[in-house]
């Protein structure tokens, strides 16, 4: 674990110096997990635990589903009770805690209550809770109590905490950095989790970052959200939203800066680095899709809005027949032709230029006079680049998505078996 | 093809009446393919012309997309302009004739001339013209020349005119009827092509109708316009909206019947009429998608809205996540949670209660005490049937799809090698 992948360097802003840790690499955060069987696989973690010293300021987005989770609710009702403050997130995979009617939301309430007893937190409102799994099966509480009974937590347990939460994930996902405000020194990391049903609404699958940058409130949920906006928002495997997705930031303010908010000094470089750790973990979690072998990265230049911009790139990332040709290679631009012209984004055919990595493979609308071996390359992996310029204003966005495999529908075909 | 099958009859309204010909069933329609080359395949038919006696009203819809094919343009032009009469129809499959500028535009319209020429049609605006295939490549114009110099026609060539329009469909899609009509027994047939990148927008792939009613324009066109928005409108195989998609109906008038228009007696059962053959051939779409071992049939029940009922009906048929587990044959009734919880339309999560074929497998939204091996039945095919009831209304719409397998990214890893 001591070294950082090209896909944590490539992007690396200035002034961001990359460490190890994760959700526990900021001072005052400990995690842990334990395996209680709540998967069908024995030994399989299936419950983490992230807990700070103290209340932290707390953001968070969630799910927009109408069918959210029991958990969503929870959380929502806990931070609007506790003013944004919280000091433990306990969260189980393998069982998602959906569809359970009154039984499951006092479940996700015990769930707090017996956390909040285990740490000594005097007011359940301050803990939050994370279900992830199969939908519509009431939690085996049994295996839940006695989970909570017994997890342990480290200020070490960061690398822990990302692999606790996993469920298809091939690869835990998780990224710190740290860099100066004012005279301190400042610490962000975080995990996340994919990686089907992959199609965020303002939100993200569950995602848990920490700080110890102090941080005011109002400022921090901004932050967030303009940064979930940009990242797990511009995420796409299958275009399936999920009931569960919810994504956390804790800021401990151990680092003893100034409160940060607009105009203080250090806090465009924490907005920059919670973009960079959220971007980060969005491309992680396309990288890794269910059954995906490669990475899509497409870039819309020059759309008329950004909502238009973010509208193409998405539907790009959506469009199963492209993700197809993407897994087989194929530099069939004819589909993203198709693509561009069932978006809802302002295009205009004839405006069309499109690159697959280097190669310039439609201008104005039509095909280039290009190399086909060239073409081919570009779609060979493990990154896919799609670059379209729509020549209809200034503004650009960045999606990210991957390609469909048999591998996906393997997964997803006899899921709860 | 003596024999209708069961998907004919099961819904046949009563008075009409299951009859041979396709395209050709109808008075005054004459129809061929032939093979001239398009197709990398030697000998599969690759173009397809059917041609009426006379000029014919004709109602047409076409794909809403931002790219369409130049074909496209050039049959909303000519139907202007010929004032919604047209006597022929040319079709190549193996080239989309899309994204190829002012050579596209001109290759489309010189198809139209050229079959105008060959019929002795005086206007080639009374020339339609339609392409399916690869985007992007200049149609073979000396070889569309040839075939459209060669191919041949007859009053007993609808069948073949099936066979002539398919691409990666694995067997022609065709109906036709007849029926009453005052003291005349009027025809109506059709066929249709699929079966990749569906998911039509007022509009369907390529599909042809023909009828020897005397039908006003004004009534023609808006029965149409409501038949194809219940039924190729309410098809998806992947969620892809093609460049491409058209649909046509002809009428030739040699019924002698008095021309239908709202309150003529008559009028109504040709609308019945319209809505059968066109619901038929749409969910024989869904059936032979891609890759498809099953046919899905999702009916929402009781919701808010029509917009509602219909919305929830193609959210469904378009989530892949359950395309997957349809095709496992896993009754994952979560995915269906999910997918409403993500759809657009007016959803209460207590209300829902959901049946697999006849297995109530949630009630007000929880877990019913069902059968597990009578909910995995109801997933084996090739019939899967999910009722919803929303309990929000009164209003109901059905849509078609089908399971997701390795067989659709099999067809779309390579399209263009």
């Amino acid at each position: 674990m001591s070294e950082f992948s090209d896909y944590m360097t490539r992007d690396l802003p200035t002034g961001l110096r990359l460490i190890e840790g994760g959700v526990t690499a900021a001072r005052g955060f400990r995690a842990g997990t334990i395996s209680c069987g709540i998967k069908a696989e024995a030994g399989t973690p299936d419950m983490a635990l992230l807990v700070a010293d103290a209340p932290c300021a707390t953001a968070a987005t969630f799910t927009t589903s109408k069918t959210a989770a029991h958990t969503v609710r929870v959380c929502k009702e806990h931070l609007a009770a506790g003013g944004y403050r919280t000091q433990a997130v306990i969260v189980n995979s393998g069982n998602a805690n959906c569809s359970n009617g009154e039984r499951g939301y006092r479940d996700a309430q015990r769930m707090t209550e017996l956390t909040a007893t285990k740490l000594g937190i005097s007011d359940p409102n301050l803990v939050m809770v994370s279900s992830t799994g199969i939908i519509g099966r009431p939690l085996p509480m049994d295996r839940v109590e006695q989970g909570i009974a017994e997890i342990q937590v480290s200020a070490s347990g960061g690398p822990d905490f990302a692999r606790g939460i996993m469920t298809t994930d091939t690869r835990p996902k998780t990224v710190a950095v740290e860099f100066e405000v004012g005279d301190k020194t400042v610490r962000l990391g975080g995990s996340t989790k994919g990686v089907g049903m992959i199609y965020p609404n303002m939100a993200t699958m569950l995602c848990y970052l920490t700080t110890d940058a102090a941080v005011e409130p109002a400022f921090l949920q901004d932050a967030m959200r303009r940064a979930v906006n940009d990242s797990f928002n511009m995420v796409c495997v299958d275009g399936d939203m999920s009931t569960n997705d919810s994504a956390f930031v804790f800021a401990s303010g151990l680092a003893g800066n100034e409160p940060l908010r607009e105009g203080v000094a250090g806090a465009d470089t924490f907005v920059t680095a919670l973009r960079y750790v959220t971007r980060y973990l969005a491309r992680e979690m396309a990288r890794d899709g269910e059954g995906a072998t490669k990475l899509m990265i497409v870039n819309i230049h020059n759309a008329a809005s950004d909502a238009d911009a973010r509208t193409a790139a998405r539907d790009i990332t959506r469009y199963i027949i492209w993700q197809c040709a993407v897994a087989g290679g194929d530099p069939n631009w004819g589909r993203l032709i198709a693509a561009l012209g069932a978006s809802k984004a302002a295009i205009e055919h004839d405006k069309l230029d499109i690159r697959l990595g280097d190669v310039l493979i439609v201008e104005h609308g039509v095909a280039a006079d290009y190399d086909q071996a060239a073409a081919k390359q570009a779609m060979v992996g493990p990154d896919v680049y799609v670059d379209i310029d729509l020549h209809l204003g200034d503004f650009a966005a960045t999606a990210w998505g991957c390609d469909l495999t048999h591998g996906y529908i393997d997964e997803n075909a006899t899921y709860t078996r």
